[in-house]
This record gives C-alpha cells, sequence and structure tokens, in this order.
C-alpha cells in the first residue's frame, strides 16, 4: 500500500481509491477541491460552480455533488453569495462543564438564545429518567446555542419545576443555566450520564440552527445528577457535526 | 407548545413542525412511516415503496427520500431485497476497554477481518503525534469490525514496529490487539486522549464496511499512551453512525 510522505494522522487511508471497482467521478472532483482548500486556507474564496466545473472538465451537478459533501464535512461554509473554506471545528471536552466555559476556553464568545421556555404536565417516559411523578410540572427550556453569533446548536433542557421554581423569572435566557443553579439555588452537580449518536437535524432544528437540512449533527443525551444522587435534569443537545468535534480522556484500568 | 404525553425522552421537539412555513412533504411521510415502524417492531417488513406510496397518496420519489433518511439514521435495515424495522443502536462505553470487551458485554459476538497489516516509514506528522522518528518504521493494521458477522465499522492502527517488533508473525488478526500488548508483551494502557467527530464515509470505506455511500459516521480519534507516559498507537476507528451510539459518565467537579 502506498502511503503519502506528508499524511495527516487521522485521514482515511487511500480516500480516492475504492478497494475494486474505480472512483466515482464526483469523489476525484472532491479530493481536488480539498487539495485546493488547502492551498487557499481559511476564509479562502472558492471559485464559482461554473468555474471549477470547467477547470476539471466535469458536469456541473458533479462539482455540486462534490461541494455537498465538503459542505456537510465542515470543510466549507457559506458567505454572503460566496462559498470559503472553513476553520477547523471547535474541540468541546466532554465534561460537567457548560457549553458557556467550553466555548470561551477556545477564544470563542459564547451566547445563547431563547427559543421556548415553557411548562407541561411530566409524560411518563421523562418522569422515569427524572424521578418525577407523571404529570407532575417541568421546565422545558430550548436555546440555539451560539459561538461568536454564529449558531452552532440547539439545547433542550427539561428539569422539574419543583427543582427550580422561579426559572422563569430569576433565570436570564442567555446566560449559563448551570451557573444559575450554582449561584442562585446553590446546587452543584454530583455526575451525569451521557450518550452519543449522529442524527440528521429534523426540518425545525435545521432552520432554528439555519443549516442546510439533513446535516449531519451530533447529539448528546444528558442526564445529571445532584451532589445527593437525585436526577436534576435531562438535556439534548444538537450539535452542527459539520462544526464541532468532542474530547475526552480516557484513564487506563 | 403541545406535548404529546408519549413522547419518549430525548426525541425531538415537535420534529414534523417548523417553526415558520410548512412541512416539507418527505418529512410528513417519514413521520408516518417511523410511526408505523413503532407498530411493527424489530424485524418487522416494510411494505414496498409502491405500497406506501399509494396508501399515503404521494410520489414514489417523496417515499424514496424519506426511507433514505430512515436508513441513514438506522431506523431500517436491507435484508435481502427488503426493508425491516433495525433494532436500537449499539451503545459502546468510550473507554480504553478494547471493541471486543464492549460488544460482548451487549451480548453480541466481536469478531474482527484483516483488511491490511503493513510497514511504512514513518511521516513527520505522524512521528510528532507517536513520539517517534520520522523515517522509522510503523505498522499499520486495518480492520473490519464485526458483531454477530454484521460489519460494524473500520479500525486503523499505527504503532511503531520499535514497540511490537513481531506484529506480522505472532499475533492473530482476528483477536484483540490490547490483549496481545497486555498478555505478550506486557503492555498495559496509562491514558489515552479521544476525539469524535462526524464525517461521511469514503466510497473505499463505504466498500469495506457495506454501507451505502456518504451515510454518517462516527470517527473516533485516540492516541493512547502506556503507563510510563509513551505514545504507544494513534488509533483511527471509524463507526457506522446508524449502528453505534458511544456513553460516557461524567465526574462532577
Amino acid at each position: 500500500m502506498d502511503y503519502p510522505h506528508d499524511q495527516r494522522p487521522g485521514a482515511p487511508v487511500r480516500a480516492g481509491i475504492p478497494e475494486h471497482g474505480r472512483i466515482p467521478k464526483y469523489y476525484a472532483v472532491k479530493a481536488e477541491i480539498a487539495a485546493l482548500l488547502d492551498e487557499l486556507g481559511e476564509g479562502g474564496l472558492l471559485p464559482t460552480e461554473r468555474d471549477l466545473a470547467e477547470q476539471y472538465a466535469v458536469a456541473r451537478e458533479t462539482v455540486r455533488q462534490a461541494l455537498r459533501e465538503l459542505l456537510l464535512e465542515g470543510r466549507l461554509r457559506r458567505q454572503g453569495r460566496g462559498t470559503v473554506v472553513a476553520g477547523p471545528k471547535l474541540e468541546q471536552p466532554l465534561s460537567l462543564a457548560s457549553y458557556t466555559e467550553g466555548v470561551r476556553r477556545q477564544g470563542r464568545r459564547p451566547g445563547r438564545t431563547l427559543v421556548t421556555l415553557d411548562r407541561f404536565p411530566c409524560p411518563a417516559p421523562l418522569a422515569a429518567e427524572l424521578g418525577a411523578s407523571r404529570g407532575e410540572q417541568v421546565w422545558h427550556l430550548e436555546r440555539v446555542l451560539l459561538a461568536d453569533d454564529e449558531r452552532m446548536g440547539l439545547e433542550s433542557t427539561y428539569v422539574p419545576v419543583a427543582r427550580v421554581p422561579r426559572l422563569d423569572t430569576e433565570f436570564e435566557p442567555d446566560s449559563s443555566f448551570y451557573a444559575y443553579l450554582r449561584e442562585r439555588l446553590g446546587i452543584a452537580f454530583g455526575d451525569a450520564d451521557e450518550r452519543l449518536e449522529t442524527v440528521l437535524a429534523t426540518p425545525r432544528e435545521a432552520l432554528l440552527i439555519g443549516t442546510p437540512p439533513a446535516l449531519p449533527m451530533l447529539l448528546i443525551h444528558r442526564l445529571s445528577r445532584d451532589t445527593e444522587g437525585r436526577p436534576l435534569e435531562r438535556v439534548r443537545s444538537l450539535y452542527r457535526g459539520d462544526r464541532f468535534s468532542f474530547t475526552t480522556r480516557l484513564a487506563g484500568g
């Protein structure tokens, strides 16, 4: 097997070369454009679809398919009417620190925009997870996650009203919920279970986050408990798959 | 806002209802089919595309788009010439335990198929991560990951030949590399850094794993160190996004 001398660690092996059969034409063009992106550097303006089609002597639809994948993967982003080379994905540590702290640590300005703050009777499956009673009032706090005013994700927090009775009047929806719990209510986290998966954005989510429909997203389910081990909140955090990666340190056995 | 009483925790909010504007027709059909899948249960056979198009009075292309998303999300899987309701995603703990142990813990039979075992001169970027010298010999061990004979992912391990000189003659490629390190060489892991992201499969990867091209995958980059803190291996593990989720427990501050 042939290993290019400058291959980045973590790059796919022989990405353009199927074991058997031919390379799809759009994929060969995608590899050419990816090399061009490296040359242009972050923020560099991509030539138009038509120019690229001429340059590689392929149909515009072939270029379009290549660009679509590069957009989904976060190598490109739309800017105004043009398309530019995107920066690297944000690296968010998997930890009980808040989104706010994680983004700030990377020199970006975190923000949140309120979509919904609502109370409703807790359905049975959620009650089981939260250790609440079915029908007891639960808050649903839904916010768009921002970094430097760019929309990055969407977060739904479910928490029993009994735990946080004045959420609707006391809490600033663009601030950290965890800081509010800690500073106003003296509630500290004990631990949390998380589950990560990749899902496609629903049309509503894509609209709220401002992404192309069916963009692969990273979804993190969190159930966190207070220091007494009582369940506190159920969170559904959806992050743009083209803008985020998550890091963790594993301890040996 | 309207909260259905049986909404599963972690399900998207008002999935079929955009904040503004109309629901795309394919998405409304997708929601209908998703409800049908719940009725049919795991392994249940889905009606044909044509029957579904008739039943919902839409074009076959509309049904096809809905089925494509349900396939990408792992709600459906192909079986012979039909399409059946898929089981839940495997939940793999993020830990230094091996793939083998993780799969076995869920009552599935783990396996691995060798794709490549090769040695090559270490390129500079990989040398920097592995604490190796540029040009020094490095193994590349590439294997398809199996569970009950189903192909689940693709794993590339890079390790300096100096650390594991007889990998090509002593090691059974369908067994656990970590068990080999531990039992034959007395090498134990100290810790590891991981980074997770979602990427699209390359054509070669899709072919090796047997997935549709451009399926969203979960990619885990791992750099592990021995108990002295020396880098030991660089791993690129690609898991089917429709078949895997990852779990972790976070400790409070």
